[in-house]
């Protein structure tokens, strides 16, 4: 992956300055294109070892670009100080559509410098290269367009270039990323492990490109081409073509029989009064003692609802507000996204909300919506919502192993049942707004909806974040047995 | 204050339940408007102490209304994990327009309790109280109505209550603000506080409203009525009038000369390229080693660039660029608000990016947008910027009491240096970006922009965050004066 960038690259100054005009003069010509399709926006990861100029190029981006549409995303070290999901760092600063984040210490950071340290595994290290592969995939299909650059320099340069840095030889700043990194061993195990992981995460969307980084002049040259290139081939994308919106790809012939998972459930179960006030209180009170537990400082628990219309959702989560500690939850009802979310990938309106560890986020309604209404309801083509189950799994996979406990209901309620419901809205006058003729619409698309849960569930029902459907025929009953799966999962999780 | 609150008030339970239904479907009603005409949000504090059921009141609350459009805001006593000024919290917070938030632990939770612990003077107390009811003026002014409801338990009923917590008796968590607080004295001691506190901060757009909590059922109905006739006088004020739009309110009579204090600034102070050099790198170099010193872990640097267009902002940001770690700052471009920004008061789009302490954040044109662009421009009318400077003074000092550094610059050039540097963007085709034809059209504004400058000055330019005016028709002069004015107050500041 380096081979070529161990040979000498020069180019004169006095050739850089007359190229210079020009490809500024193009770079924000392109540069006018992404902000004015607003379709997609663009990440340039600037990677190599420290002393090689990741913060010249930089800057030297900035000098060139219209920096008002331009942001810079650096980040350090994991730290004891992150109390949330390693991923939720680079979420958050994820810039909408239109606009082009340059990066310093991205996701390979971490890995790449704990491998180097010998604190990682290689297998380890090949399933985080593997995490970083599906990531990268996701962020561009769902609109984020990487540019990854390698600035390549002998590691013997880097080491002298460094020493006249400690000297005070130059004034500017030097990101030190690779700090932890002491001595000639682990910075040569280094440049061995990256050129790895280049290798191996060099895909057809988002390759690795090796720039020689020795000569200021080639260096930053070669860094603007690539942009130039990359920002190019953006604005030359054609629309995307608009997907059939078929609300099942699977296209079984109609004599065989539709299983819906949702028709295994009994329906029947049920609580008397006395049970529930019982085991509500004694769950409730489980979940308490739990949440406040020494043990809960150290995780989170986040918890989706979703479930017919009129299903109980509100009212069940109501009971699991009584258990928790206002000062430690949020209730996130999810409605239409607002322009910022819009301006970004489908997940980061969800990862905003993931809270810190020791708290609770309660989703009403959840980043199932693409392949529950969003599917059915044709808002986006198979493409969107075929892909969101992997991208989900990751997601709840990242929770997980930050210690997140992920609980995920479906409420399940015969047809008949939500008639009864809807009826009854009708007629109280305070639960008139919970009803509104769409509902009785919704009714309509029973069949596509109950298609749409079995495959949810058989999809992304995994081992650390597993469905539950919930009898709620009888309130009563669903409610106990939402709250007692939470406690149960709780206290597995805490142990 | 609290005197009715001590005789007995109660609500039988049969009473109770026979009103709930229609408080429940007019409190919907009212909801509904609110959400409606989103013009303003609503945020509900609930104080009192502990044991009188601040907790349970929110959730009835939660009970009786459209959950989707209301939010829990509770926070912990100030600690010191917090690391950005002590208000960036319950902003960050702040439900949008149409919303309801439901807020414990709110901004007069710091202050009564660490009086009542007599952590905090006489003195410096009733300057909180004076500082909330500034803010809260703010707040209302801007779109956000509070209603604040004091829970009064006499203080040997509330203890009896807490005892019966820790026995056990009660399974529900009950929400311990006052932890702190131990012993009979302090309690009293609060009390008293309390009062004087709820009779000085109850203004006439936002009371307090004392509710005996004794007996569960007037308690809620009580709150649950108050929170009623606070919806109805928000769905019942009229449109606000449309403010007559002038750029100037001052009416003096146009025989008086107009006096700008940019005339004050002498343009042709200039550097030679050498010491521009020399300085330049100097000045970067004492930046670079003042936000690396351990001292700036506990504080913070804001910077605002405010000024003619072409007069160097973007040039001077750069030069400051490469004087800091690019992991450490954040360059902030004021455009146009996006709608989660319009939906919240004008200061939340700033706000939202103050960094934690050891971090820069740098403002390409700056909350002062109201008074200048906004008010010329007739965005806004003389309400609004009128009162905007008492608004910044007050965000500025809440900055600067948290230990950041607030320096804002005015970058000036003449009218004929402006025209100048046009027509070299007009001709020099990577600079064409940088010009609109509305560039040139704003130039005939000039001397109102002169008016609301010298205005800007003059009421906003504070000992703790003073303006530096910038001889900027160099641009090597104007560069170094700004790097060594930031590079002296961050050298008095971390002493």
């Amino acid at each position: 992956m380096f081979e070529s960038a161990t040979f000498a690259h020069h180019l004169d100054k006095a050739a850089f300055k007359a190229m210079e005009p020009s490809l500024r003069e193009d770079l924000l010509t392109a540069q006018f294109q992404l902000i004015e399709q607003k379709r997609r926006s663009l990440i340039v990861l600037i990677h190599g070892p420290d002393g090689a100029g990741k913060g010249a190029v930089l800057n030297r981006l900035y000098g060139w670009l219209d920096v008002r549409k331009l942001q810079t995303l650096t980040f350090d070290m994991p730290c004891a100080r992150d109390d949330r999901p390693a991923m939720w760092k680079y979420w958050r600063e994820l810039p909408p559509f239109g606009q082009i984040g340059i990066m310093l210490g991205s996701w390979y950071h971490a890995p790449l410098c704990k491998r180097a340290l010998d604190e990682m595994k290689r297998g380890d290290f090949m399933a985080a290269l593997e995490d970083i592969q599906r990531f990268e995939a996701m962020l561009h299909a769902e609109g984020v367009s990487l540019l990854k650059i390698w600035l390549y320099l002998d590691p013997e340069e880097a080491r002298t270039r460094l020493k006249g840095v400690t000297k005070g030889e130059w004034q500017r700043p030097v990101v030190r990323e690779w700090e932890e990194l002491k001595g000639s061993g682990p910075r040569k195990r280094l440049l061995a492990i990256s050129e790895d992981a280049a290798r191996a995460t060099s895909t057809e969307t988002s390759p690795w490109h090796v720039v020689p980084a020795a000569d200021e002049e080639y260096r930053d040259a070669m860094a603007g081409s690539l942009l130039l290139e990359k920002l190019r081939s953006l604005a030359a994308e054609p629309e995307p073509a608009p997907q059939p919106l078929a609300p099942n790809p699977t296209q079984l012939p109609s004599t065989l029989p539709t299983f819906s998972i949702l028709s295994t459930l009994d329906l029947s179960k049920s609580l008397d009064e006395d049970d529930y006030d019982r085991q509500l209180a004694q769950e409730q009170s489980r979940i308490t003692r739990l949440t406040n537990s020494p043990r809960f400082a150290d995780a989170g628990l986040v918890v989706a609802f979703e479930g017919s219309d009129a299903a109980g959702k509100s009212s069940t989560i109501m009971r699991l507000r009584r258990a928790l500690d206002p000062r430690h939850f949020r209730v996130h009802p999810i409605a239409a996204p607002t322009d910022e979310e819009r301006a970004r990938p489908y997940l980061w309106r969800f990862w905003r909300h993931i809270p810190t560890h020791g708290r609770t986020a309660i989703f009403d309604r959840s980043w199932y919506g693409r392949v529950l209404v969003e599917r059915v309801e044709r808002l986006c083509g198979p493409d969107d919502w075929g892909r969101a189950y992997g991208e989900i799994n990751d997601f709840e996979a990242q929770l997980s192993a930050a210690n997140y406990v992920v609980v995920k209901f479906w409420l399940a309620i015969s047809p008949q049942e939500q008639a009864r419901r809807f009826e009854e809205r009708e007629t109280v006058a305070y639960k008139r707004f919970k009803l509104t003729p769409e509902d009785w619409r919704n009714r309509e698309k029973w069949p596509l909806y109950e298609a749409a849960v079995t495959e949810m569930v058989d999809r992304t029902s995994t081992r650390i974040a597993p469905w539950t459907l919930v009898e709620s025929e009888d309130k009563r009953y669903g409610r106990v047995k939402v709250l007692k799966t939470i406690a149960d999962r709780l206290e597995q999780a805490l142990g």
